[in-house]
């Protein structure tokens, strides 16, 4: 084998890691990620633009994982460029610290997260949790997450993702803001 | 793009697919697999040879999901080409069935599951999990698990495992068995 199929071979070996990480990177979101959209009640800051409804809407992906296995983390910091991962100290009677890669800049998820995963789809049913993430994502870039109507929107997909149980509450007081902001809009 | 290279681009997109794969495999078995060691207490099979101790040691490799994410195990099981996919029916409020894809044959172990994450590491913390399994079966396959030394040398490595607590109580029965091991051996 000449010098030149040497090299040849090295890039394909380079290209193929790379192409055999970024099956790692979605096979370990399958099992360990989250995306999730989130409500918190901002009562005292409803003359911000932002919180007019009485809640601002969070966005994140996470992905947890216990102390022995932080490489990861940063592992998938270093794929994706973006994101912080930060740690969840932990004195209970459990046996490490939980840390977390986290991505909540909505620029990085618009650009970064969900160009990914729209590309390369996850195979289990938070392929499903995904979309519905992005398209959360995609109404609160569009700003409607500050009308009232567009809040329950949010509300009805998020409380369908994760497994989570109803948000029949949280849409009852959004449902029961819309007249008020009417009112006043 | 002439017909032949379009048949290349049709192969090196069939292996980038494979590659990927095998990628995916590797990142979801980090976050979702799991590789144990159990004992079985069979004291009324101890004519067995294989029950001397008056334990059996077990050996499984297990990926579980939920039902909505059913398709992934059947990937894996087409995948490794062993192991089998059985349900856990759940009939408490819990929303939905569990699904495990499970090989426990030893010899699908040695020759198909050992072989792959020993070519292809984890990434995670699984993996030391992986080699302290990888070392259990290889003594069980060498047949030491049938004497109380080799059981005692497996019970302390899988006490390591799987963030488990320590198995002091059965190391110390199984130490407690050893002098009537030896008397009657």
């Amino acid at each position: 084998m000449d010098v030149y199929s040497d090299k040849v071979t090295g890039a394909e070996n380079q290209q193929e890691r790379l192409i055999e990480f970024r099956g790692w990177v979605i096979g370990f979101v399958d099992g360990e990620g989250c995306f999730s959209i989130g409500f918190v009640r901002q009562p005292s800051r409803a003359e911000r633009g932002g919180y007019k409804t009485g809640y601002q809407v969070t966005h994140e992906f996470v992905v947890t994982q216990g102390e022995r296995s932080l490489s990861c983390l940063h592992e998938l910091r270093e794929f994706f460029g973006v994101g912080q991962v930060i740690i969840n100290h932990r004195y209970d009677n459990h046996r490490e610290h939980l840390h977390r890669y986290v991505v909540r800049r909505r620029a990085d998820l618009l650009e970064t997260i969900i160009p990914f995963f729209t590309r390369h789809p996850l195979r289990s049913s938070k392929q499903d949790d995904f979309e519905k993430f992005a398209r959360c994502v995609d109404i609160i870039a569009g700003g409607s997450h500050k009308t009232p109507d567009g809040l329950i929107e949010i509300a009805e997909i998020a409380q369908t993702m994760n497994r989570r149980k109803p948000r029949h509450e949280l849409i009852r007081i959004l449902r029961g803001h819309t007249p008020d902001i009417q009112d006043t809009g």
